[in-house]
């Protein structure tokens, strides 16, 4: 039987800051499934930062989103009609049909869902793609090695909160940021050996080194400006920066902040490297098995900052840049 | 029997840009060399960018300079004494013992100079530091490989004119950027397959952009702001930036330039990596026999500007940061 959908439309592009009004929900009908479809209705949607990148009309690694089309995204949902043998009713399934509530799809493009006992949500977060951001940061592009003292900027985000507990778990020292009260308590109760309230400090860089005096090893980078000036002037002797993303500059409407102090990127024979998890997939294997068992053992664990409902979705995106999200922003869709 | 030499010291520690002021010109007494010693009378001496470091009052990689006491560096001699086996009189030396015409010292701690047939300066520009600076730079730090487009900046400088020219004997495609006529014609001369005047260009950015229209693939960094920009802007995803210095930077009083579009080392997936050529000693073997050969084919040449007299040291010094060398600035002492 026939169904309807609403989705999220990007109705202009921002300039600068996102606001509602490039946004535009509307309602589509979906026909029965195809042959060798299915029809699947969505349960949670992720918004990510980096999305705010595919809203401008530029060349990048992924290509723009089309105005007047629906947004796309990570989308954990269950399959409500099948016209394929691969896909039975009721299966979870996970794929980059976000921002609406329901959609068909080939059942050969989306991939089945086996939760291992976790909440299905967590594949979009903590053992999903922001998980596997953390993992491929510290250990491949960072290359963190034994006695590493460990910065993470947005260090209660969604892929910070993971950065910090498997730095913990592989014995390191960490340093976290993050703004306001609230995360702060949460990073010390998930290990974080020093915590900085960046908004409490008027000099980041004086903060830093007052918790890590002999200097910072690894930098995981969030979030730019002030953080990575402040990561600059504590890194040790052959310190490494994995750039993970900049959340600072990515509604700013020229080439971004400029950063003061990478002379001592020659001085100090920093690393600094930028990363995509997509392009480090060779490592899903290992993290899944990894992730497995540290929530299993209760050796990481994430927090969620939920809204509900599709007519959510653009104040849910619209509050990671105000840092409103504790851990991974969701969207609950049913 | 005794004997004087004349040297430069640090009498002020610059603010800024260097002037006379803080430089001072002594005559010290050379007693005899005692045991294990020889008296070493300068020939060249070499002035370079990275001095400026060394004459504020910071921590870093090298100790700083001392007020009063002579300045350090590159040099090459001629024994003049010799109170030690290991070194007879005529023996050509290469030491640390710059910005002085003459000295004692045990010989243990000299390096005896065997020149290939090259001219003995070499040892200070091409075949010496800056040459291998070049050679780690762009092959191990950069990491060329097939294919690349590779962006030198200060290209006609001491580092930059052998950068050039090894990425070329490797099959590159280079562009080089120097200040002035004269440089970029001599660019032109080795082989340099596009020049940037930028001393001439409005924008640098899309002067990189026009010379590079697919983008490079590394960039060899002597310089800091405008060029570092224009290659981050220029860059091809997984490009490589080797870190050498920043010219631009080294007389600002404050953190430096600061440098926008960082977030594309993100999105770009960009490696940025500074070094200091001591740290890289190993390649030093396979560096003088590669240098040996490409010199003695002719496939490497390089220029040098020079200063004559001890007394003109700070001379030789402040021009580079006026860009007035041509090649490696040299003085010559005897």
């Amino acid at each position: 039987m026939p169904a309807t959908s609403r989705e999220i439309r990007l109705k202009s592009r921002p300039a600068g800051v996102p606001t509602h009004d490039n946004f535009e929900l509307a309602t589509v009908e979906l026909p029965d499934p195809g042959p060798g479809e299915v029809r699947v209705k969505n349960l949670w949607m992720t918004v990510d930062p980096y999305m705010r990148g595919r809203m401008n009309d530029a060349k990048s690694y992924v290509p723009p989103f089309q105005l007047g089309e629906a947004l796309q995204g990570g989308a954990i949902g269950e399959v409500a009609a099948s016209n394929a043998p691969e896909l039975k009713v009721g299966d979870l399934v996970n794929s980059f049909f976000g921002w609406r509530e329901a959609f068909n799809a080939p059942a050969r493009i989306l991939e089945k869902l086996d939760t291992h006992g976790l909440p299905p949500q967590a594949f979009l977060g903590a053992a999903g793609m922001p998980g596997l951001t953390a993992y491929v940061g510290l250990l491949k592009v960072a290359a963190m090695k034994d006695g590493d003292v460990v910065f993470v900027s947005a260090a209660a985000g969604a892929v910070g909160q993971v950065a910090c507990q498997i730095a913990k778990i592989k014995g390191h020292t960490v340093i976290g940021s993050a703004g306001g009260s609230e995360k702060c308590r949460y990073l010390k109760e998930i290990g974080v050996d020093h915590v900085i309230d960046y908004k409490a400090e008027t000099d980041l860089t004086a903060a830093l080194m007052r918790a890590a005096p002999d200097g910072i090893d690894v930098y995981f980078e969030n979030v730019g400006g002030a953080h990575l000036e402040a990561a600059l002037t504590a890194a040790k002797p052959f310190a490494r920066f994995a750039f993970c993303g900049m959340i600072s500059d990515y509604n700013t409407t020229d080439v971004g902040t400029g950063i003061h102090g990478l002379m001592q990127v020659v001085g100090k024979q920093l690393r600094l490297e930028g990363f995509i998890v997509s392009s480090h997939a060779d490592m899903q294997p290992a993290f899944a098995r990894d992730m497995a068992e540290w929530a299993a053992s209760g050796k990481i664990t994430w927090r969620e900052t939920v809204e509900e409902g599709i007519e959510r979705a653009p104040d849910a995106f619209l509050k990671l840049f105000k840092g409103e999200n504790l851990g991974k922003m969701l969207v609950k869709l049913a």
